[in-house]
């Protein structure tokens, strides 16, 4: 039956998450629910578990994996590890570094912002004289902004946090960039990366999708004072993802077994499947150099200022003089092709968001990035565009 | 396609939640992830809000719909209703209704708890007392306990709240009880149900749907405190949900959009289809009597003390003499029938759990309830019993 599935027609899903998803993944969102704490799902959960170190590259980190979006895993990291009154550094690129902030105020956290100039990333030297100024309990940045598509340093941000403020705990947040950015976490010496299921993950949204060192788990053992949150704490979720991992039972809430599935359909062709991870991470770079070179071919610019801080999962694209929102998204959904608005609230109506992540990058054979670009080309064509076409 | 979908062969999914789940709703579950915010989807989840109305009888509810598990639900109760230091009394029936006091407490609440025999329910005259005695700000009690299969009379327990401390907000785990069980919201004056996707209401796991009164989004919006849960706020997701039904966009995390899909399908199904949710509910008092007078006639007894507050969508049965877990439950499951043990902690090992709800019990041509009798006879038969039988 799996090999005789096959998704429905529907419109080319370009935007930064959710995104294509194979058939494979989804027949395996759509087998029979299995009992949760039963001997047929358990090791499909604790596969998961160990793929999610693989796609880290990490040894000791300890994997979370609950039903929820990435927000959850925003609160989980805020809950766990801040405690009220205490410090956090937040480098923001865009509407989920702002975001997150706020996340952490709700715990009582008082959070110095750097935000970058739109389009950019926070300079080193601005980090270092941050640290330097003050002692943070946590520095957390955004590795790619959804609404920017600007890409943080994460290596640079490693190496100035242990060089000037060993102690504080690094926090990645890589919703939109986990298995489309290569994240080396223990290497690079990151805490806590946040993610979820539907971006380079390659499965429908609906789980989140979190790694923690064992330093922060030490630090949420350690606290002062509990954990604000009751469904975000560690305490609760760290039994349950050591039993699974030792192919136990256990229960504090019920996963949710079906995207567990097609999670694990997802994270095995990532973690080994044809192209091997090495390789994906590479196709997602070509593609999005392809992309944005094509874009600007056409003559239209890029939100992000220098490539070497731009995602390589998606790209925002600003529309040309005379082009207005209105006038190329309805044209591609027309064609069939789903793109997004821009999203940072200063200029929002001045660009247009791409996703290309997961399969619509490593199958090329689907041909999504040649659509896309032919695509955008041809609506601005029909609505009149001239530029360098 | 979705007429030549059929899910995989599999064993007899039995157990209280996760359930045996129509192939429409799987189907549904494997379309295509889509656009978050976008036209195409934006009606399903509104609609998803319309029919959750209609499950509960509710006009003026206010329902939420949020990535996560029925544990997610408690965690927004707890934390949206209560501040610290306030009282709430809460009905325990067993395993959940102690885990939800410990939420409470979470968030600072002081617990008073009323707790029931084993497999008996509060009685009224308690629960009248209590409240005379002490004025508390909620009421909580679990409509069914998974864990031992009561039924509290929730009508009864709206009318002693109405009569004795008006004041008081009731809160009512409905996890294994919505659309297993009539629910008249509105008539019986609730203010919170807390339920998921994965048991009565027939999709898989992976969605926390949780409906609130206008009186209870009042308290929220006039707390003292701000609520200490970031993901769990009701202050985040109350104008989301208002937005999706309105159809219009809105952002603060990205919902789980095919399990979306998938719980469409099956509250379409539950809400239009046929039987009708009248009939529904009627044929899940059918298929309970069926199943423990089944087991009553093979000389098993009931860990439920009285009928009138068993549930109707599990049955809780004992072990008879010289049979233990190990000598039933392996042998359903060569028979491919997924039953679960105990839960409750002072009895775990004297009992076990079916579960009837859903496409098991209203599509009747499967044979579920009937696989299930006959597989429970001939399994402890060959385990040596010889009973009544």
């Amino acid at each position: 039956m799996s090999q005789a599935f096959h998704q429905e027609p529907h419109k080319l899903l370009v935007i930064p998450g959710p995104i294509e998803v194979t058939d494979e993944v989804l027949y395996a969102n759509a087998r029979p629910p299995l009992a949760h704490t039963g001997a047929d799902f358990i090791p499909i959960f604790g596969d998961c578990l160990r793929m999610m170190r693989d796609v880290l590259y990490t040894e000791a980190g300890q994997p979370f994996l609950v039903a929820g979006s990435g927000t959850l895993g925003w609160d989980m990291a805020a809950s766990n590890l801040v405690e009220a009154g205490e410090d956090v550094l937040l480098l923001t690129t865009g509407y989920f570094g702002d975001a997150f902030a706020e996340c952490y105020e709700a715990y009582g956290a008082k959070v110095d912002l750097i935000r970058a100039p739109i389009g950019g990333a926070v300079p080193e030297s601005e980090i270092r004289a941050a640290l330097k100024a003050k002692k943070y309990k946590v520095l957390t940045f955004t590795h790619v902004d959804t609404s920017t598509g600007v890409l943080s340093d994460a290596k640079m941000i490693g190496e100035v946090v242990r060089e000037v403020s060993p102690d504080t705990l690094i926090v990645l947040d890589g919703v939109c960039a986990v298995a489309s950015e290569q994240i080396l976490f223990d290497t690079w010496g990151i805490d806590v990366v946040v993610s979820a299921s539907q971006k380079g993950l390659g499965a429908p949204p609906g789980l989140s999708v979190l790694m923690a060192s064992q330093r922060a788990i030490n630090t949420m053992q350690n606290r002062k004072v509990p954990v604000s949150s009751y469904y975000a704490s560690w305490k609760k979720w760290l039994p349950i993802m050591q039993a699974y991992e030792k192919g136990l039972p256990a229960y504090f809430a019920t996963p949710p077994v079906n995207l567990v599935q097609a999670f694990h359909a997802s994270l095995t062709a990532i973690t080994k499947g044809v192209p091997n991870l090495q390789t994906r991470f590479t196709m997602h770079k070509e593609a999005s150099a392809k992309i944005k070179g094509a874009m600007q071919e056409l003559g239209l610019e890029l939100l992000t200022l220098d490539p070497y801080y731009s995602a390589n999962g998606m790209s925002a694209v600003k529309y040309p003089t005379g082009i207005k929102m209105a006038d190329l998204i309805p044209r591609l959904v027309k064609k069939n092709i789903v793109v997004t608005g821009g999203l940072h609230k200063d200029v929002k109506d001045t660009y247009f968001r791409i996703g290309h992540m997961g399969t619509t990058v490593v199958n090329p054979e689907r041909g999504d990035i040649e659509k896309v670009i032919s695509g955008v080309k041809e609506a601005l064509s029909e609505a009149g565009y001239k530029g360098k076409m």
